[in-house]
């Protein structure tokens, strides 16, 4: 089983994936946690390009969507496709969704371009994706308290509004995959509704 | 004018660059000099991804062509595109025809997969591209004196033969825009004949 978390910045994710990780553990199953972009040494140092703030040098769009579908090319041959073949469970921070919320809802990006990348260069999907959603005040102001922010935390809150209706419309489009998880709740609640989700 | 040079390893690329490159710059025109991968420090750091050689994970056909294109897409947007703007000639080493010849050709990477990255983030083509060819054993040879072999320089034989046939193959598609120049040549015939080329 393959699941994915989405949400914009500081919406509890990392605590979700921490708490099925337990859950799945006890559970005697094997899991591998993951993350995008990352998840394997080539693919964290193409993260780093992506998060590192550069003043000196603007990165296109173009680019930026690329690089993502570069590291997540990486991630799936050598980390979620081979996991997923031993039987084991994979729980991953982000996946094709943010690529969408950020690049296409975000900054406008053509939904053409990231489709036929999704189409040529996306050879598994989730299973279940969970949106954490939660106005964006709250998790800006979660994010701060986490310390000095990266390049995609620095944006405005207009655009992470953008990001948040980008999750929207998949969850919309594609509610099969995509479940809503209330991420102004307790983490326990969270992580209770996404048990609920699993069974 | 956006003038690229395509070659394998050892052809002469760079001393035919050079030439053209004073060349020029005694007729008093304004030229800038780039290459591929990279082009810009971000692009280059991306070269440097692609480049460097790593024991320990083995780099997706996919990842490397996304990498090469993101690292194009940056080139084009921040040096290629402004410069051409400006009026300046813009020389490339290396463009969209070595990611043909050494991904689809080489690697056996689908072409179509390439086709639709050219079709989607490659905004300007060359005017003319030089294709400097001589036998793979000739430019191995001096490729090796040059020193400790990157990445790429590190295939075998028939890899680079495989590279070779894909820049053949472009230039009888495209014979308008791809001039083939016998690299077997003294470095001053070579240029002669760019020269022919130009006028």
């Amino acid at each position: 089983m393959f699941i994915s978390f989405e949400g914009t910045e500081g919406v509890g994710k990392t605590t979700l994936i921490r708490k099925l990780f337990d859950h799945f553990q006890q559970q005697g199953k094997d899991v591998v946690l993951s993350r995008e972009p990352g998840g394997t040494p080539l693919a964290e140092q193409i993260r780093s390009l992506l998060l590192s703030v550069n003043h000196d040098e603007q990165m296109s769009n173009d680019t930026e969507l690329l690089l993502m579908y570069a590291a997540r090319a990486q991630h799936l041959q050598n980390v979620i496709l081979p996991a997923l073949a031993e039987g084991k469970i994979v729980l991953c921070d982000r996946f094709v969704d943010s690529s969408f919320a950020y690049q296409c809802a975000g900054r406008g990006l053509s939904r053409d371009k990231l489709q036929l990348l999704n189409e040529n260069f996306v050879v598994r999907m989730p299973d279940i994706t969970f949106w954490l959603d939660a106005p964006i005040e709250l998790g800006m102001t979660r994010a701060r308290e986490r310390g000095a922010l990266d390049r995609f935390e620095q944006e405005k809150l207009v655009f992470f509004e953008s990001v948040r209706s980008g999750f929207a419309e998949i969850h919309m489009r594609d509610s099969q995959r995509m479940k809503r998880l209330d991420a102004t709740q307790t983490p326990e609640q969270v992580f209770a509704d996404a048990i609920d989700y699993l069974k």
